[in-house]
């Protein structure tokens, strides 16, 4: 198990975005499972992942498949009252950090439910101040619970 | 690699159902990313399987991960014309056979979309002559394309 994927474990399942932070490359790139879209950059997906943390309880990783740079966790989560299965697609790069983050789940109807999580007043003002506009980092597409014609709508809100 | 595991890469793309059912165990248990329902049975499972097939288009295997009995088989596709992006969650027994198949996907529009085309009366017609009703099966708790609550009113509609 590489080192990173053993960390990634330990801190994920808490939503604990300065810990995440330190096992994400730069410019990481994650890819939600609400939106088609991806955020860019170690700040704003260290705060989506740390408020995804908040949002799914009961969280446990199953089993963990890959080596070298290519990994895959399984993981079962409840999101209220509904169950989720999910994947964290994950790709590493040279240094060992987190250069690709992208996660699918099942069911549908429990997507729906993180997307309309994500939507809350709370995390527009906790996520939203960490997306730096300079050094060299690209706004994200969109945020989590937005789609890209949303998102102009959801940054007035936030 | 298993040699399942390279198999199913040639034959679950193709969605050819015979050749799918080759490679499942006999109480094989499939778990869709529309509902979170279980499909229990070699037969019922390669007929969903071989339809999902023909709903994909552009499906490509990217990262096969695993090892022994575990494995997870990224993939792309596309559904009409929306992106997904997806995992095969394959559990093996010990005579190789797939025992357990979990598909989780990503975005959340697209699996909406593959709900609304397992619900085509075409998939009804062609699945639902394939679930045994003896020899020791179990009747799935309800198809791909619909939750516990609509199951009856599809069949009956098929």
């Amino acid at each position: 198990m590489h080192p990173t994927i053993t960390r990634m474990q330990e801190v994920v399942a808490k939503g604990d975005d300065t810990k995440i932070a330190e096992i994400l490359a730069e410019d990481v790139t994650f890819m939600p499972p609400t939106y088609f879209a991806t955020w860019i950059g170690r700040a704003p997906v260290a705060a989506v992942l740390g408020h995804v943390g908040q949002v799914f309880s009961d969280f446990k990783y199953r089993r963990v498949m890959g080596d070298g740079h290519d990994w895959a966790l399984e993981f079962q989560c409840k999101i209220g009252d509904l169950d989720a299965v999910g994947v964290d697609l994950i790709t590493l790069n040279d240094d060992g950090l987190i250069q690709k983050f992208e996660v699918v789940m099942r069911p549908y109807k429990t997507i729906g439910a993180l997307r309309d999580a994500m939507m809350t007043p709370h995390f527009h003002r906790s996520a939203f101040p960490r997306v730096p506009q300079s050094a060299g980092m690209t706004t994200p597409d969109c945020i989590l619970g937005a789609g890209p014609d949303d998102t102009q709508d959801a940054i007035r809100r936030a």
